[in-house]
């Protein structure tokens, strides 16, 4: 018999002052959270962007990895002064912040002995006990501290070290989604959307987003849901709704996001 | 005799599960944080995105409100059922949730009485005593209630609002940066860096960001003050060093973000 899958969720902590400065435009969230789901069946339930301080770290890390099941930082792990990621989450966990074997090895095997210098060697100091996360891109290994996965900020490296954290991570229910797009404006529909979500308040989540299209505002609606059995009842009931309306769709789509 | 301006922070409280489904990729974060910097002098030093729940919309704004200056929310203040900003932001402040008479005069005038429908209706009740932030894209208010700026989630039409928001923002001190683009990796000027960070600890921010450029990892550095004569005294603090290991200097940008 198969078992049945929970729902589980997480947390992403973004580390970096050129993101809230507006100087780099986040493109980890989207990405972290929409592998998350498919590939695993974790939900992002909160996302906090904080700046390269000590304290600041320390209690985000210690609250967001109480409050979800995991918690996934980027940003924070290089090897200068502002890289503080580690000795953070050290402090977070009280453990102590010391070379972990194996990162320095790798690390000492991909810089060779002699260019292997002082900021390099930072990258293999982690929290005692924690697990690798392995990096095919430039070696340094990301970081797992109980329930925390430490990931660096560069979107390129990220992107290629997440299906290394797969082996660590308790699968739970996917969230299945579908995305109409209407020949209307929200008004016009709210009334009985509205009705239809309090139907089916706790089964699916609908979502009503303006969007233009040639200078028009058009309407995507939506639907998610852990069941695809319900996401199925509540297409019908808003296929009527369009009927009733006399509403063209313009799109389909199951993207599951 | 000019007014010595002071320090002023905010934060962004992004709510919409869109966002966290990682179905939409943010824009507003960069934009609210760069215009903030540029046109006021405030800095942000938090950001949270939270999905579309009253209880967590409540906590959120009354944590962050007593914590920073200045708090923008962005999203949930459209007419559909999810569309729950500006009732959370009442409840948050135990302030009546009712029409506010001018947003309700804006909205019937724009859409004609017969076109103006409940879902429009709603669009204009807001946490009693909220000042309205005008809308010149599509009518619909944005509002401030205590230090809260309620903005809605489309970026097109957030940006076109945001100029509106000035008149109720205190200026504060503006934050300076330039950015220097160096043809080398970070480990190599990581100890000197750190040295330099450590000198001028509470004056200038370093920041350092691996870059790629055609296959090689490249440097960015980047400094941030509200001094512009601490700018220029690290500024050659940091040409020392490039000069001292050689290294090429393939851009320098001033951006102030």
């Amino acid at each position: 018999m198969k078992k049945k899958l929970k729902k589980v969720n997480a947390a992403i902590l973004i580390i970096g002052n050129e993101i809230l400065s507006g100087r780099t435009q986040d493109k980890n969230i989207a990405f972290i959270s929409n592998w998350l789901n498919q590939k695993c069946g974790i939900s992002i339930k909160e996302v906090r962007i904080i700046p390269d301080e000590a304290r600041t770290i320390i209690e985000n890390t210690r609250l967001l990895s109480k409050k979800f099941n995991y918690v996934f930082t980027t940003g924070g792990i290089g090897p200068t002064h502002d890289d503080i990621t580690a000795q953070s989450i050290s402090k977070a966990f009280r453990l102590k912040y010391e070379y972990h074997k194996e990162a320095y090895e790798i690390l000492e095997t991909y810089y060779g002995k002699e260019k292997f210098n002082d900021g390099r060697k930072k990258m293999a100091k982690m929290p005692r006990g924690s697990k690798l996360i392995y990096n095919p891109s430039s070696a340094a290994p990301g970081f797992m501290t109980k329930n925390v996965f430490s990931l660096p900020g560069v979107p390129s490296i990220l992107n290629s070290m997440i299906e290394n954290c797969k082996i660590y991570l308790k699968k739970g229910l996917k969230t299945y989604s579908k995305t109409i797009n209407l020949q209307t404006v929200e008004s016009n529909i709210s009334k009985k959307l509205s009705f239809i979500q309090n139907k089916y308040k706790n089964k699916v989540d609908i979502g009503s987003y303006p969007f233009f299209r040639l200078g028009k505002v058009r309407v995507s609606l939506v639907t998610r849901s852990s069941s695809k059995r319900y996401l199925n009842i509540i297409d019908k009931e808003i296929r009527n709704l369009i009927k009733d309306k006399n509403i063209k769709i313009l799109k389909i789509n199951l993207k599951n996001n």
